[in-house]
């Protein structure tokens, strides 16, 4: 598979000489904002120019990020879900669309664990490793299912896909289709690169701009019956899927992704702000207890301590939560339901805590920045538009009712696509 | 005076004949809202191309709005301050913009009434009521005060100004200077269209983005000793001008303006997301107590319900912060500073609350409109930025200490530019 | 009917001579500020003491409350539903229990002008207004309804009700049962001081302790048919009930009393509050922005405005939601379901509204008067103790709901004995 | 020193044998949860009663809780405060009052650990843990500072405190004095049976009511120089005090402390309000949208989830904060200020977190279980009465503006009683 040619269409500053993978989660981490800390440098100005992330995406290649996951024997970082998604935090902090992507990759990347036979696992690794290869995903399942028609030993997809994030800028697509007249439902990876797949590029939302979510025509994407993930083939020649409760962990994975990602745009946002109030905001003067800098007014400080004390309660429950995923994670043949559930209702908890802060934070912070910090030029509303955008990807009230049908009457949700 | 040469830039519906002025206070809020329904067909495009609303403010003096306050003789509409702060809200239902501008105008329209003498507000009143002046003001107290100059019997003003909301779009703009080497501050009235007055044009902002509010140099604007508002002429020549607490009247009424701008845009987000709703949100499928529709949502409506309420209570206090307003204006030459002091008040208090709602309301409807109301195409955004951009005027922190210290300590605030 | 016996069982001042009733709406709520204040001295002891209020009612009667809707002919106060909610307001700004059994009072002494034929409606607003009859009511409507045997022209009503506020402290109470074998409903006004009527004085709750509702056993009380509210006399002598929409009335009515008491009762709070930390709070002095006192400090003054400006809006819409009541009352026989929805909506959002408000100005003024507050001796609690518990007679989310479905979908509520 | 002897004065069921104590976390936080459960029985009547809890310090003896932070070379559970949190949080959500008791408990038992000279350490933990002594301490620094005389060998204390969480229920009780004519502070561990010693037993409060929290004097109480903690004898005779930063760390572990208790208390709530809400409580009749049970209902679903996400959220944060305690535990020679601020940031951001979820959820429960449960019978408002209570221990304000003053500037909270 070719990657596709990446061609930076903006400012990303200059890749520098990374040097070696870091080899343990805190420099993961701390390699990880660094990278936030170049995409910070212009991420205002790229969500305006909505072009699609080559170079940003050939950053997160460059630094080492995108191979976080894979396993050390083909040259991937080895590391945890744990610190994936602190990884997705701290970009997500310099750059929410990137963080977004990134999270995307990782769990599209999963996908061939979560449901692939042993032996799909180890190519799919070996080779997504290797090559470096950045995934994205053509499966919302509010679209109606692509289909499939099996020829010979080829199994054809076609349809097509409201969103796919990742789209252009990916060099492999994760597809999901039935085949005609069964309700066998079959996830495949395919390169992005071929004539099967065109991206629409008609992404353009109040947020979250550059993770090249725009729709997908998918016309006869051909792909062989060994690469459907987690069939095997019957003695009689048949396909079999064997399903497990692991392979539901898709929704649980992408929504703890979530969870992750508005916190890291809110830690951008509060950062962003706090540099703007300590050099720009003036004292206000009109009061009988005059301070001599905006720093000093009581609600100023006041006010960064209400939010820093939320977002870190909320940073502290998607660290709880992760603890879910590695210990399903520690033995995904036999995961149960229950646990199953649970972790999916703590993450949901995590989630929508982190959208309530998120949007708290991405709101009130113009009240400790000040009038001139609505300047188009600041673009303090990125974070606002950002989590307020990507929150609304599935209904925050189901999933407090999820949350609670678990806390009143112990009920774990049924997996779907979204619970 | 010449009338400023207005070509539309942007797409406002062409303007039908409106027939007679309206003749009650309900009239007029129903051509308000007239006005506000023909703006929010294209508020968004407004938005985004950024132009001068000439075309916008045509509408507003074509509807009759712009001289709703004046008296009757001159061909005004000859209404209360009630009718012309609900009708900013009907307005800004429709474009939080134009709202905004017509509400400045009544204030700047209404400063000779504040300050000026009895044969200034008279000559002001009548041409600004005969020639439907459209009424701007470079008085943004945190900037320098411009400086006058005195040269014989002319006042010459220069300097610099950061906003002056109504810009180009005006026909007469308020200054407001200090005359060198004295502690004497002149309002005065002059005409937009001439060359001491140019605006930068560099008003761009995250909402609120037509009302024309970019910065302006003031280059030897002159300006007659008889038109510097309140001065009157002593018997040895000089010049004095007659305080009075009516005077300090400007900072409750802009402020109360303000308090209606925030509920008429929450009002029009409102509005738009109903419709959003009703006619295009889908029904979540992945739960147990499945509905038809989004609109049957328990949480659609329960947050609909919330919203109006909270909304209703937001406008129910804007209204009785009004009688405030029409109790000094019944006796403008006699106001004591409690009444002043209880109206600001109030009217603080009524501004707070707009702000919380307004914010909560412009946030918060994404939630019952669903993922695909963030599309740019939709624009929902466009309320919370509108509110998010204007409530940063002044620190609400402060306004609510504001009312604190009145509700505690039985404090009236003392009279400054903000409060 | 004979005045209930009432001896005095906890600390209400001792009644000073009132003199002549008030004829103003103004002067009547200052008659009902004197009211409040009176209460005010001993309503926490009181409280605790939990006996059932026969002084508090003598009071209101002596200072001319309870006649206040009362025909001025029968020498009653000829007072609007506006002027009785805001003296209800006002009266539980001083004890909640009293304002809210003021408010039931009115309601009942009302039922005949709902339900009733005009001789009924002009027998019994005689005989309850030149006696002074305070106004109980059975007619908790989660309960079993009442049955009814018809023996000859006599209704005997028998059952047993949970709830039943006035109880002992009333002169009369309103019943409500099912004719045996039917689905007629017959309300009827009976004299609270017979045999077959036995209250438990088991009313023992977190709050609101002293407006005797606890349950009540009927057995055989007998009306006779010309007291069934609403009934004629049928050519054939039969009795038939004649329906408006107007009878309908009772539950918004219900409501918007539920709406003044909240308000009344948080206002009861804020000034308890201020009034504490004025006089008792101290500054803080871990802080590097030393205060004098505690009502310095700028977190108090910004809660303090907060909640005064929260309170404010709730008070507004209430008062915003009695104009809807007052119109419905200017004609009663033609009142149709639109109107009586809208009002319905309307004061279902104050209602909501003043919960809000009520609630989190009873939890947050401890965050201003500080930690000696929490002893029992102040009895802040009070305030919240009573909106918690008042404020759960039916679910807010269902009163949100309904205002959600009018916003959204147009749709009033069908009226029910809670909507 | 004797044991004061101890009759149970309200109901504490029957200790039964606990068995060997617990040897790992996990164990000790089981029997800690068995704790509250029996605690949890008779809160509410107990609470009532307000008798000095004899009973249940004797149970958390019994259980082993009491020295669970003890040697374990001495008897002692030999835990981590990770640990002993986890306990406080536990026995909190059985009983906010002795979850208190033990909390603070911990701390001065703990205070010649932070204080104390290596000699003194091991005295007190040996003595302590061997004898199960509970403690107690006289240290309100609102209050003036208890005077010592120098009497030879002895330092005599004398003096008031308005507030002694623990008294008359303690063994030992911590005394907190300055020397006369100096400004040295000395602590010192007291046997609290002594006849120096008077508490006053006038602690009654809205909520906290079994703490044990009233006043004390203090007449005469001698304590040998060797027990003044952590002052050492010099060459002539003298005394003099080592100075650590490790010695200011009582506001920290207090403080976190605190944030267990609210969180615990909290859960108890939901647990009790769930309950309620499975068993008894009814859907509601009057809505299109009819269920048979109330926990079937969209919004009590909604608001379980929304309150558990929450309290989630404040107890991670809490969690987290106990690692900073961790770290600082690990080398109390060489703690540096900025790991003691860092620690007293996170912990005030837990602290508050805590409070304000805590308020929320003790508030709501009541919306979700419905209007009966309003009777005092229940008495579901022993949660809310707890936290408001307690949570006023200091202003949360200032704890957010310390907060904030980390985030914005980087500054840490000087060491005072309450930073």
């Amino acid at each position: 598979m070719t990657v596709t040619d990446q061609t930076a269409t903006a400012e990303v500053r200059a890749v520098p000489e990374w040097g070696p993978a870091p080899t343990t989660p805190e420099a993961w981490v701390e390699r990880a904002r660094d990278v936030a800390s170049r995409l910070a440098v212009d991420a205002l100005e790229r969500d305006r120019a909505n072009q699609p992330p080559y170079a940003e995406v050939r950053l997160l290649k460059d630094s080492g990020l995108v191979t976080l996951l894979g396993p050390t024997r083909h040259g991937g970082g080895g590391q945890t879900w744990t610190t994936a998604l602190r990884v997705v935090r701290a970009v997500s902090a310099g750059d929410g669309s990137i963080g977004q992507l990134l999270g995307y990759h990782y769990l599209w990347a999963w996908a061939a664990r979560l449901v692939g036979t042993p032996e799909q696992i180890e190519a799919v690794e070996q080779q997504a490793t290797e090559n470096t290869w950045f995934f994205g995903g053509a499966v919302n399942p509010r679209d109606t299912d692509l289909t499939i028609r099996v020829e010979g030993d080829e199994l054809v997809f076609s349809g097509e896909k409201s969103f796919s994030t990742g789209g252009r800028i990916s060099d492999a697509t994760v597809l999901e289709g039935v085949i005609e007249g069964t309700e066998d439902h079959v996830f495949a990876i395919v390169p992005t690169d071929q004539p099967g797949l065109r991206f629409k590029g008609d992404w353009d939302s109040l947020g979250q701009r550059l993770t090249e979510s725009g729709g997908v025509r998918i016309d006869d994407v051909r792909v062989p019956w060994a690469a459907a993930a987690g069939y095997v083939e019957t003695p009689d020649g048949g396909h079999v899927f064997r399903p497990r409760v692991y392979n539901t962990l898709n929704v649980p994975l992408i929504q703890i992704i979530f969870a992750n990602l508005y916190v890291g745009i809110a830690e951008g946002a509060l950062t962003t702000a706090a540099t703007y109030t300590r050099e720009r905001t003036r004292a206000w003067p009109y009061t009988p207890d005059l301070k001599q800098r905006g720093s000093e007014e009581f609600y100023v400080l006041e006010t960064y301590g209400d939010l820093r004390s939320k977002l870190w309660a909320a940073e502290a429950l998607a660290e709880r939560a992760a603890t879910f995923v590695e210990a399903v994670n520690a033995h995904p043949d036999d995961v149960t339901e229950q646990e199953r559930g649970e972790a999916a209702v703590v993450i949901a908890a995590a989630k929508q805590v982190a959208i309530d802060v998120g949007l708290e934070v991405g709101t009130r912070v113009f009240e400790v920045t000040g009038a001139r910090a609505s300047a188009s030029a600041v673009g303090l509303d990125l974070f606002w538009r950002n989590i307020r955008t990507h929150s609304l990807h599935d209904p925050v009230a189901h999933k407090r009712a999820e949350v609670g049908r678990w806390t009143l009457l112990g009920e774990i949700p049924e997996p779907t696509w979204y619970t």
